[in-house]
């Protein structure tokens, strides 16, 4: 299996409701550096998983609604909860969406897997990886 | 599949009898830089993989007996060859049983797989993963 | 000149307010990995520039107002501007007072500097160094 | 499954002709920061997946040719694009070579995947894994 | 002093022709992953060194002639032995230009040093620092 | 200023006898990633501050004698606390006085500044700079 691998970040408010949350339940902040893989078993025939450049410009429009943004103030995640993991399947649903529409241009047919990982600190990180 | 990973470190003293090790055959030392990853198919009803506190604590609890120890010493430890490959399935095996025994909280029963990864310097790490 | 530097973090939520912060004028957040440098001429009689364990302690404590919290709903930063520029003042402030009433230990008096920095991001941070 | 992974890199200049590239289709450079990892399920009687030394032995010796190189001119590379992708798939089957040559040393036979990772910059990598 | 640093990079080939460069006398090429800092003793009235947009901006239009390109084949570098420090220097140079017009924003005017690091691989890297 | 900067490595065991030290006086280990940074206000006539290939092996050299040691039983230690300040401080002196025999080559001369720096876990770290 090939992969290539893009990095981007978003930097956010939000608030974690629950009490396995513990002081994360009040408003508070990430930079989440933000990993998105693209796998493939086999080269397009220009000897690649997928455009780089477009690859680089998936993930920037992904992430576009969570820049400098409060999480809780924004519609399409009210009622629920923001934890990395469900931001990392948020992220993944989004990039698949653009994937299957053609956003990745010409020869991403081949992708079959993605996988985005959410660095939250020098010791804490999630992904979601599944297939497209 | 879904992942939490989470880091934390232990600086130790071992040798490695036998041939192979060459200059590592005499007590020397390390710093293991240890990531454990748990992997779930589906989220908890909070959303998450695994309680992070809860994950840190039995990362720091699996790690204790090893921290400024001289493996050497060890009784655990007589008459095995304490390689990376194998710390990491020690370190695998006893986070492993924590799970098993419910010390990730309620939840943590989705859990399918671990992976320890021990980072021992700049160019070379090791893991471990298996099935819970 | 000798130095030691330990390492943690805050994940806070934060405004900054002024049209040169742009899209960062709204509510958002940051985690901020932080390191704090201690500096010194000559080492104690120990041989150390610092006790590592209470430089850990002094950082944990500076920074613990700061953890998952809400800056723009504390009362001591009302009126002030946040910025990672300013956060690093204000921790090296901190750390700078508990060194000064003793919090690091007999040998700290040899201490002469401090250096803090905040990495908020793969490709952003900020520090502030002084003399004590 | 158990893996040890080791670091070496390279810095080399080649173009990457078609459209795709755009400007890097010009003749330009890259370093390589390059991973192997070395994977088998079980370890040998030594308590290891692989001799590190000639593990790292067998990647120098894989990115040699490479190593300060032109790849325009050298004639293994001749009609072919060498993206990154492709890289990593030729230095795969130099390690795989060698492995099955017996490079690795005794206990090498357990060996049942290789994983060849090149990290290009601070925001993009690829790689490729396969069985040996 | 407080800083801000950003970061970016840039892909290129050349050759360094000279003994002392052994292998590198023939044509390669390097990923730099290029960091500057900025040094100002106080803070403008925002509570910043420097507007990091802005920084993020003279940081890429320096590297824009650099980018994808062989530094071999460009005439502002004819006769000049391109190595890593002359590098630093180079970007060093245009960026305290860009600082002197203007192009930092107001504010601007109290930045008193800069340092540029070009990071050439995961084991080297130079600088150079210098006032403005 | 000028620098260059490169990093190895080194695995060994000690004991640092001291109440300050706590639980690390006891015998353990580390590993050290090792940066040694070379300084000159000016660049040789080659356009660098040091041939990289011998401040590489300088490096080594100086590293060489701690290379999966146990420190306590070294005579040049006897009496010594192996503090990681202590250590970048024996590291700076042997590369210095290497310097100064003129294992650095030609243009070494100018070299008026070296910091060497280790790295003991992902949180802590210590240096030690100073004149040549």
């Amino acid at each position: 299996m090939y992969a290539v691998e893009v990095r981007d970040h978003i930097m956010l408010a939000h608030s974690l409701p629950g009490e396995v949350f513990g002081p994360a339940q009040g408003l508070h902040g990430a930079t989440y550096v933000v990993d998105v893989a693209f796998l493939a078993e086999s080269l397009s025939p220009d000897g690649i998983v997928v455009d780089i450049g477009r690859a680089h410009a998936a993930l920037k429009a992904a992430l576009a609604p969570l820049t400098y943004a409060n999480l809780d103030a924004l519609p399409q995640f009210a009622g629920k909860v923001t934890t990395t993991e469900f931001l990392c399947r948020h992220i993944f649903d989004r990039i698949a969406g653009a994937a299957r529409a053609g956003a990745l241009g010409p020869g991403a047919e081949a992708l079959q897997r993605l996988r985005v990982t959410l660095n939250e600190s020098h010791v804490a990180r999630a992904w979601y990886e599944g297939a497209l």
